[in-house]
């Protein structure tokens, strides 16, 4: 069957990019200069600035020009750009106010640059609006943004307004890294632990308290005392406003063998660690196993999985197959004393796996089953 | 009347902008950094590069940064950076292809930075697609996108993909440029030329021409032999291969006095730059004159106002008032033969007015009569 009887739906969102990657070799011809490292795949792309610096073609005294960059490549460092954009059909619950629309979308494109690693410098947000849309709301929404840009101290530096159906804002959240402390979705070596900045599967629990035909269960439970106020006003504080830790990524950045958000799920994810090592070194057999156990006893998780099973879902599912989290996942070879160390002690962490040689992403059950990982993760244009 | 009576149809784009600029200054507190040079007035956004390379906090050897610096300092670059966000049925006409659509979303994104007078150095595109987008199409998309990459010299870096109702597409252009060759909107002086790099008024006409109601008058005059078909097919190309001409924004950078791409109608970028020297100059008097002559002397002029009539359209207002024809407007305090040495040979350019000190946008007609310029140009959310 050729290519015009599928759909992009029949591919999903992880195979389209696939698909724009490997069109990307056509177009890498010797015309489009080569001072980007392409980091498609990764959580944000890289660009070498001391070669940006270079692309003048008016400087005026080349020794200088090159003393100064020998000293810049000492300490290399790169720029760090990545986009996000949000739907309001699809990212946000209606419950959202506008204000939290407008601090997610600085939120969510932050996120990606903690994943790697990288200080914020700033932000560039275009927005489509209703052209009936109150300008209360408008307002409330920009203010969202801007106390997010405070939030992260970075400035909102530019963008686009436009008008749609409904709110949809688009972003490209850009800061600097040294190259030494990149933090990458590959590095990860036989034996790393496996360990992410915070309890998850809190997000996806308040996606689905907030759903309609969930709200008035809820109600009713928390009236009778069946379930804990306090873990479902924090699942809906985690849906409604996510904050992306940037100081947490810049510690790892420094010690992680690799990394990444966790806003698709932790299964994805685990595969986005397992699938970028295995692009590069496609012989090295190295997996990623997690521990049921590990995750089972986070302190929440007991309180967690109550309120899932009264709304008909399955915690462990919520925590690896729905995201939304924004916290890191990542993987280091010091074990958990010299982790804490490293990290600011105030800074949760758990110790959720290990990697190993068994090249496949894997859950070991409490009864010590172990079982492969499925993949799946939230996704756009996804079947099911 | 308080502001939540009102929508944002009520305040229309430009607007909109200014009240998110007002905002910013609240949120400008000591906690964000000031390495930015906002530009959100301007087309694209002024990063000081060797700042964004100082926010390190780990510099190894402090003195060698510091004289790296300083050397930087000398030649200082800004980094450029620009979002544009476009939505089928609000920017893609009907007979518009998907590779067309691709790379008219890249154009845009250059066009500012060309505006600014940068070499563009790579790019950012977030895509949202309907689930229902036959394969084909989205591979012909993501040429059109590669293909204009590939024509402006830059590497698509990063991006993102969601599922919309219909195709937007949102990017983010980012460049490099000496501080002293930025093309702002603000610098002209009494007597400068004011001047474009070619003939506008042709992709206005190509819109016009590729409606619904349109396309059939246009055939019908064709066959009879009563208008250009030369014309036709070049407003039409216009219209749906917009390019963004890169060198001449980077050669204007290094003596026109100020400049803009034209993207919303003549008048409207006249007064860009008219309020632009206003906000911070405002007591030096400063106008912008056009003459009619000029613009009617245009080479292709009479065969364009010949086809608007046939569609009951005054060629000069689709000049005036609508756009997208990616042209640079600017103004020179050099002579027509001087600025022909510093353009290239083979760049058009035509002179169309001076500025004046008469502290307005205006035309002076061809029978003399001189009237202040509506500043209506093309606008989101415009109540007609």
């Amino acid at each position: 069957m050729s290519d015009n009887h599928f759909q992009v739906s029949d591919l999903g969102e992880k195979k389209l990019i696939k698909r724009i990657i490997n069109k990307l070799d056509n177009y890498e011809s010797s015309k489009i200069n080569k001072l980007f490292k392409y980091q498609i795949g990764d959580d944000a792309a890289l660009i070498n600035i001391t070669n940006l610096i270079n692309t003048d073609i008016n400087i005026k005294n080349i020794n200088d020009s090159i003393k100064c960059n020998e000293d810049l490549e000492n300490n290399e460092k790169y720029l760090v750009a990545s986009s996000d954009l949000l739907i309001q059909d699809k990212h946000f619950p209606k419950q959202m106010s506008y204000f939290q629309m407008g601090q997610k979308s600085v939120t969510v494109n932050v996120s990606d640059l903690t994943a790697m690693g990288a200080k914020p410098a700033g932000i560039l947000i275009s927005l489509a609006i209703p052209r009936d849309l109150n300008l209360i709301y408008f307002d409330e929404m920009i203010d969202g943004i801007l106390n997010a840009c405070y939030t992260y101290g970075i400035p909102l530096i530019g963008g686009d307004t436009n008008e749609a159906d409904q709110i949809i804002i688009s972003g490209t959240a850009f800061g600097t890294v040294d190259k030494i402390n990149a933090l990458r979705k590959t590095g990860f070596v036989k034996g790393d632990y496996i360990a992410i900045t915070g309890e998850i599967g809190l997000a996806s629990l308040g996606f689905e308290i907030l759903k309609n035909e969930n709200i008035n269960i809820i109600k009713n439970e928390l009236k009778e005392d069946k379930i804990s106020g306090k873990i479902v006003d924090l699942a809906i504080e985690k849906a409604l406003n996510p904050v992306s830790n940037v100081d947490e990524g810049i510690i790892l950045g420094k010690f992680a063998s690799s990394g990444t958000d966790i806003t698709d799920g932790l299964a994805s994810e685990l595969y986005e660690l397992y699938n970028s090592n295995n692009e590069i070194k496609k012989d090295d057999n190295l997996g990623l196993r997690i521990y049921e156990n590990n995750l089972t006893n986070m302190p929440n998780f007991k309180e967690i999985s109550k309120i899932s099973k009264v709304l008909n879902k399955d915690s462990l599912d919520l925590i690896l197959h729905v995201g939304e989290d924004f916290e890191i996942l990542f993987t280091s070879s010091l074990d958990k004393d010299k982790i804490k160390n490293n990290l600011d002690e105030n800074i949760d962490f758990f110790i959720i796996g290990e990697v190993t040689d068994t090249n496949r992403v894997e859950l070991q059950y409490s009864d010590g089953r172990i079982v492969e990982l499925s993949p799946k993760g939230y996704e756009h244009f996804a079947k099911n």
